[in-house]
């Protein structure tokens, strides 16, 4: 029997990544609504085409290939396989990417095998996941997350409107609320990603098999104390707000120790110190916490223990302390059954697996209460995302590839897949 | 005996805060050789030739008032009154102005009570003394720590070259250089100043008696490690920079508890957290690290200490780590015979006084190794400096200006002066 083709993986991801692709830093540039991403669209519906699968593009910009050999109809739910192919600017060749060139390479396979799927196969190319404008524009909208106030208002980092960059593009902003997708049209929801991180590369795993998206909030604080001379201000007369956020920074790993778990994260990634002078003693310092677990309420434990430690500190360095919740995301679960049926394929298959938390947001996220939705990944070598330099071998490509198509088989030619595949709890 | 007059003092301060006050931030901007400085020191001479004493401006723009009824001529050493009149953009009105003007009213009181000293006494308003060009220009000019090369580069923030804003003023910068006085022409030198720092008035006592200028070390350091997906990363796969830098700023205190002592400040004034966004793990972090001691060894332990403790860090957190020492200036100690007679008078006075570090620079730095010099402090409210609502209590103006009647007198007129302040070593 015919089996997933590396090298046509390769060609595939090979031929996309040079739409957009910038000699000079070697970074791709295909952000949503750009020339280069609609033009990949416009190479992808030339494949499906030449797999005889039917095409379009919806309202929101998400291109479906449609792959019914059987003629089973529009009414018929679909599996339906999905990433993205838009990127951030400077980025690698697989993120997003990977998972269209497989759903390709998994109908391909179906066909050569002569296949003639129960269920009709899609394969999606999504609309604006890296976020230019703010959101996950083309799965917001299949999902019915998507508010026309959101849309008319949503714009880029330079001001660029995103109905004006949807005209730009050829698109009617109004028909995107027409992008939505009932629950009875999927049966099933799949997508393979690249990790966008180190664990599966670190532990030389094959697989990293979704439980869900971490839940995330996001804080701006600020800590206020008083601007001094370094040189006159004795240690014990001062209000340093730098040295509350690094007091509270040392205590990170205890919150979490104490309060989260081992898929818990808190991070510090913005500082603004003022006022900035190496000879002034901090008077203020604003920086962002943003905290992550796949529990939520361990969550709300974590975000709790901050601001108890926060307010703990700003009492013991006589700082006045204040912070604005930014966003507060709730974790999002991927399907048990779908979970079951990928560990039992990947058993089968003989790879490497674990069952792990995605930190990083997919597409998948808005599926998961929406319909059954099921994530995995392969490694990301040293787990370098979003840069030039982002790499995924391609025998494990090929080993991604050859999982999803043997889930969706599973799924699209066996009515009972889902049953079968067991009562495996979430880990 | 006619004394000292708190109304005069208060008189003549208000005078000079009316020179490049700004009604819109209540601040005084009278940086050095701005027009606004430049008459300040015509306004000054004026008042010189009231009283009957000689007056000139040197080469570097010091203004220099010599009181000699006595006629004792130029060759006798002076007993030098000095502080400055420039000040850092919006300034309040105390700094450096209360130590001129304390000289004034130290000349007039002298002359109301017909004291004809044995030395001549000077009143000397230092020129550009807040570092506008990155000096001290008449300290270094009086002390011989000019160098033609610093002043023929020497710019300010915004590219304004000294030798043209001394051209600007009507000086000829070649004549900086004349401005040097041997240290025969100078029987002692004596700076009244506001504390600029907390202590005097937290402690509720009126006269700081400067033992020593701290030494000051500067350093520029980095931490470099690996800018992640703050979401994708696990906590035990980071190499967090911004997590290094909080773990040094944690230490700070321990360091200090170890190698330093109660004079010893560490500041983290400056930070620069790269790339600077709420969802990336910081690749990197650039902070200063300002160090200072009185003692010359501790400071050296110090730094030491910070640089083991950094490279410490730097291995536990898989950082590399580098810095760059900016700059160190050892520490420079008052006359042991100044502060005997300093603490002899203020004793007479009744005043409370404490023994003290100067953790700011000051004129009186370069005076230190060049002749005899002293500089005692009077309380500054709150400790609030280079800021509009900077405030000294009209009371304490006066209390210094009596301290330093008393020691001038005891200088100008007593050939034994200090000899007879004792042997007391420094503290």
């Amino acid at each position: 029997m015919p089996s997933v083709s590396i090298e046509r993986i390769e060609r595939d991801i090979t031929a996309i990544s040079r739409f957009g692709f910038n000699e000079a830093d070697g970074g791709v540039y295909r952000q949503g609504f750009s020339p280069e991403d609609m033009a990949v669209r416009e190479w992808l519906r030339a494949r499906f085409a030449e797999l005889g699968m039917s095409h379009r593009m919806d309202g929101a910009g998400n291109v479906i290939g449609r792959f019914d050999p059987a003629g089973r109809g529009e009414d018929v739910p679909a599996v339906i396989i999905a990433s993205h192919t838009d990127s951030v600017p400077a980025s690698g060749m697989f993120d997003g990417v990977l998972g269209v060139v497989a759903g390709l390479e998994v109908v391909r396979t179906m066909k050569a095998n002569g296949i003639e799927p129960l269920y009709p196969v899609e394969v999606i190319a999504t609309a604006e996941e890296e976020g230019r404008f703010g959101g996950m524009l083309g799965a917001q909208a299949m999902t019915g997350h998507l508010t026309r106030e959101w849309l008319d208002a949503a714009a880029d980092e330079r001001g660029v409107k995103l109905v004006d960059a949807m005209r730009e593009a050829g698109l009617d902003p109004s028909r995107a609320m027409h992008a939505y997708r009932p629950p009875e049209t999927i049966r099933a929801y799949l997508e393979l990603h690249v990790e966008q991180g180190p664990v599966l590369d670190t532990e030389k795993t094959t697989i990293g098999i979704v439980e869900g998206i971490s839940g995330v909030f996001k804080w701006m604080v600020r800590l206020i104390g008083k601007a001094d001379h370094a040189g006159t201000a004795p240690m014990n007369m001062r209000a340093d707000a730098l040295m509350g956020m690094a007091d509270f920074a040392h205590e990170i790993p205890r919150i979490i120790e104490e309060e989260g778990t081992g898929k818990s994260r808190i991070t510090i990634g913005h500082v603004n110190c003022k006022p900035g002078f190496p000879h002034t003693v901090p008077g203020e310092v604003d920086f962002t916490i943003v905290g992550r677990d796949l529990d939520h309420d361990k969550m709300k434990a974590l975000a709790s223990a901050c601001e108890r430690v926060l307010a703990a500190i700003a009492r013991r360095n006589k700082l006045h302390f204040e912070y604005e919740q930014m966003s507060w995301l709730a974790p999002a679960y991927c399907d048990t059954g779908l979970i079951s049926l990928i560990e039992g394929k990947t058993k089968e298959l003989g790879y490497s697996y674990k069952i792990m938390p995605s930190g990083a947001g997919h597409d998948v996220q808005f599926f998961c209460e929406h319909s059954r939705a099921g994530l995995f990944f392969v490694p990301s070598v040293k787990g370098v995302s979003h840069a030039p330099d982002e790499w995924t071998h391609w025998v494990d490509c090929e080993r991604g590839t050859r999982l999803l198509y043997e889930c969706v088989c599973e799924l699209a030619c066996n009515e009972g897949a889902l049953e079968e595949a067991g009562q495996a709890e979430r880990v």
